[in-house]
């Protein structure tokens, strides 16, 4: 596949449980994962230039699950599967971030 | 941690034996991952602005390991642990691709 328009990174780490730092595994990245490659499938995404890729720790741990968007350097955090419409139609497809769901200053 | 200056991405996909894609992991990306890691620690590279993330499939799989650079969206293939140094030295810290590593243009 050619060099994509947005590359969307979901966090899919998880730990023990009772680890310190929680993961964004335990705070439900799973069903958020889920819903972006059942939309990348539905809507044909990855044939319109994007990326759907899952990582280990992508850093907020704590406001998890988090999802960066390249080559923008976004990061989202708290985002559950019904966010990931609206960062779909308003940011992959428009290049709008989605304001309600940026991570604080102070971790990216 | 706040947004990095250069976000490396070490695909870390495993396939089983015989798998008609191959994976990263067959190709010995362990090595090359572990080198970033070792990299990033002996240096303080994560107190000087990098990050390092491990991914699941990042697309070129024929061409493994595969390490990508955002928010350049500079893809490299092939890469080995010997390479490492070379990446750090002349991209991450200076900003210079390394051209030899670079994926061919039909892939990225």
């Amino acid at each position: 596949m050619p060099k994509p328009k947005k590359h969307v990174l979901v966090c899919a780490q998880g730990r023990p449980e009772g680890h310190p730092r929680g993961s964004c595994q335990a705070k439900g990245c799973g069903p958020v994962w889920q819903k972006f490659s059942d939309e990348f499938a539905a809507r044909r995404l990855w044939e319109s230039g994007l990326q759907l890729t899952n990582t280990g720790c992508l850093g907020p741990c704590h406001l998890g699950p988090s999802v960066l968007v390249y080559p923008d350097g976004v990061m989202y955090t708290g985002v559950t599967s019904a966010d990931v419409e609206d960062i779909i139609d308003t940011h992959l497809l428009f290049d709008e971030p989605v304001e309600r769901l940026r991570a604080p200053a102070d971790v990216w």
